[in-house]
């Protein structure tokens, strides 16, 4: 009976699986992005049961090509062009590694200080490097935290503020306010919260948040007996990129006392270059906010940051104190409990692949990621607006180009499907109210000229 | 500027933290389980500023000597006997080192089909292993989903419990009924969805609840016009592993409506043997049920598995359908979505290492770990019951032993405190009511005899 892998074991294991993701390194820029696989596909090629005795790693490994592989979408392929990225890098693959390994569990500071001393300290340097407001550090009267996803942090900071104006209103009667382009994660959020409303403000041409659209629904809604309690901005919204004008919905949070939250899953990670901290203005008089490292700036899914201005009552609404988990830390000092700031009690070793990421690339390697990228997405934009055949559908202030064909909605939708269907590259297929529009995001790590250029003569060819 | 690294050098890099991590494997069970450090100690080593420019992967690599390590709390020690162990095996670190590099996103089926229906099947698979009702496979009206912690299970399904009953009550007019012993996550649950009470309800000297008092408390409620909505049952409380009386509480469930979840976070794996599900009767009829093979099945955090014996209700509350996110799956059947089953949106590829340990291991190792830590739990406490200075606090069903030095709280807090600075082995003082109690947790994954041994002839010297 197999019981263990043992040290000598593990290394040979090890080694074999490192060979076998440096193979896929090397070769997924040629594999077909998309599988060939029909639902059933690859559940079908496991057994119904699990087995009695134990299976060797080698079987294990050889099923990896033979079962998993034809059922991998290969968002790592650098002709991904789809949804956003979640790229990865190789140093992020191997702290995700260690962190397993380590097998830390960061509930409290005593379970694990290593584990909550280098998340407050990375997520500092994000402050510094993103330009965010410098009382959002572990010294100010905010502070940042690692969580699975946006949608958690939306959901996290929408109980919040729930949980603020529970003597003020019921739950049912509170509004939240997005755009109509916003994350589907804020209406979701809304309603695992119980809040009663979650309204849809007007966009204006680009997309973006009308912020005297905003104060008259809020207005109206006080008069209607309502209790308007957040809004949240979008920098970068998922459909096209759209930013809100967050000066202004700052200006109305304040105005009518609510909670201002800003959504930067994706473009938050632009922010380390300075050319696009002007989409980010009036952040000193936002509640929270949240990027995803995991989306563009090389750090493998999941990881999450969500700042907050002030961590009083997120921990107010988050803190349980039973006597098992009473902390045991030395009494010097204060120390962060981060199980006090999500929903989860658990919590590994993120903060790890964040910090090799940030140290092994440097500043100026996530700023020339991102600026690589937006140059190739203004130069495929520009041969977008260079071509008849089709037209820019909004603005593309980052890595993501939508655009039409001129034919029509029909034709845009046989032009995505026909991509897709080439498997050669993923796109993503999207419709704003009843126009069709093809997204192009160009984020993967490895995604240089020569795959935009190849994409160029695909849609060329197929259009 | 860096901005990759290579193939070639991720095999290279590959290798030596293979290398690190096989040396930890070697030395972890000589290491000091606990750190000296004190609040501040890590982070301070670490520069105020994220570097400009890149680093080196061996600067990375001896920062996990120089800065890590001195942080770490060692839960891969075989002398780790705190809290619930969170046990790990070298098929699952390399499992977690294959999805990090896939860089899977699985929100959708399409988005990875591989990711989907692998989870699917070994959710299937491990509903005969643990003999679960065949109602909860994904052929039939229920079905799983791996979440991110028993705490995110807890809270989803107290959401739908709510969601369910919107039009029948307020949800500050609701109450969800745990035992006194339930794990803070229920009552943090009810606070994060808004529910009004989470009512604690009292137990018999083995602290299990008390299914008169439920009665009797619900009656009182519906009198006074709240609306009962759900009920949870611990099968193996935190502090004691309690087992709740699940069939008693069904019994009550189903008179009065209620949503009936079941906690196994830590005991469920212990399910995979025979002997130890007269523990959970009943469960054709309980709502839901959630285990965390994270903890005692040897796959790393996190990896939480969460059942519904109908995924309508679950579904119907967490989903939203925006354009972007239409599935794309061919038209041939119906497709799991898993972004519908819980608050996040993305989702890594978790089941991989579930996949890759119960083939490794096979059943038969499974139940061999559980029984070998069980068998030790049962030796210990034996050897506790059969000395003078000590008293066994409460039944131990499954491999965590709790008891007390007969000189009362202030000796036992002090046996505590003194094993815990010895830093050789960790282990976690508690508190029901007045009493301190000291628990010991059986179940690292390289935890035998010689370890029980010497932390026996710990206590015999400090007591």
């Amino acid at each position: 009976m197999q019981r263990h892998m043992t040290p000598e074991e593990f290394r040979e294991h090890g080694y074999s699986v490192i060979d076998w993701i440096t193979r896929y390194m090397e070769e997924v820029e040629g594999m077909d992005v998309l599988p060939v696989v029909s639902p059933g596909d690859i559940g079908n090629m496991l057994p119904d049961t699990a087995p009695e005795s134990g299976e060797t790693f080698g079987q294990l490994l050889g099923d990896l090509d033979r079962i998993v592989m034809p059922g991998v979408t290969h968002w790592q392929s650098p002709n991904w062009f789809a949804y956003f990225p979640a790229n990865v890098s190789g140093v992020s693959i191997l702290a995700e590694l260690v962190s397993a390994a380590l097998g830390q569990q960061g509930m409290l500071w005593s379970t694990s200080p290593a584990t909550t001393e280098i998340e407050l300290k990375v997520l500092d340097w994000l402050v510094d490097l993103m330009d965010l407001p410098q009382g959002w550090k572990s010294s100010g009267a905010g502070g940042g935290v690692i969580q699975m996803s946006a949608s958690d942090s939306t959901h996290t900071v929408l109980v919040v503020a729930r949980h603020q104006n529970r003597f003020r209103a019921s739950a049912t009667d509170m509004v939240v306010y997005v755009s109509d382009q916003a994350h589907s994660s804020i209406e979701k959020g809304c309603t695992i919260a119980g809040i009663g409303h979650c309204v849809k403000v007007d966009v204006d041409d680009a997309f973006a948040l009308d912020p005297a659209a905003l104060r008259s629904l809020i207005q109206q809604h006080i008069a209607e007996g309502l209790t308007p309690i957040a809004v949240v901005s979008a920098i970068g919204t998922t459909a096209t990129t759209a930013v809100d004008p967050v000066e202004a919905i700052a200006d109305i949070a304040q105005e009518f006392d609510l909670w201002h939250h800003v959504d930067a899953a994706y473009a938050g990670t632009a922010m380390v270059c300075e050319e696009f901290r002007f989409h980010q203005p009036a952040l000193e008089r936002v509640d929270s906010y949240t990027f995803n490292p995991h989306k563009w700036m090389m750090v493998n899914f999941d990881c999450n940051v969500l700042w907050v201005a002030d961590r009083a009552p997120l921990i107010d609404t988050m803190s349980i104190l039973p006597a098992i988990l009473s902390n045991t830390a030395p009494d010097v000092g204060d120390v962060v409990d981060y199980r006090d700031w999500h929903v989860p009690l658990g919590r590994r070793f993120r903060a790890l692949k964040l910090w090799w990421v940030l140290r092994y690339f440097g500043a100026e390697g996530i700023r020339g990621l991102v600026r690589d990228h937006v140059a190739l997405a203004d130069s495929f934009a520009e041969w977008i607006e260079s071509d008849d055949r089709f037209e820019l559908f909004a603005p593309h202030p980052f890595g993501l180009v939508c655009f039409t064909h001129v034919d029509g909605d029909e034709a845009t939708r046989a032009l995505a499907d026909a991509l897709n269907a080439t498997r050669q590259v993923a796109i993503t297929p999207s419709v704003i109210g009843t126009t069709s529009f093809i997204r192009i995001a160009i984020g993967q790590t490895n995604t240089e000229e020569v795959h935009v250029e190849a994409l160029k003569t695909l849609i060329d060819k197929l259009s």
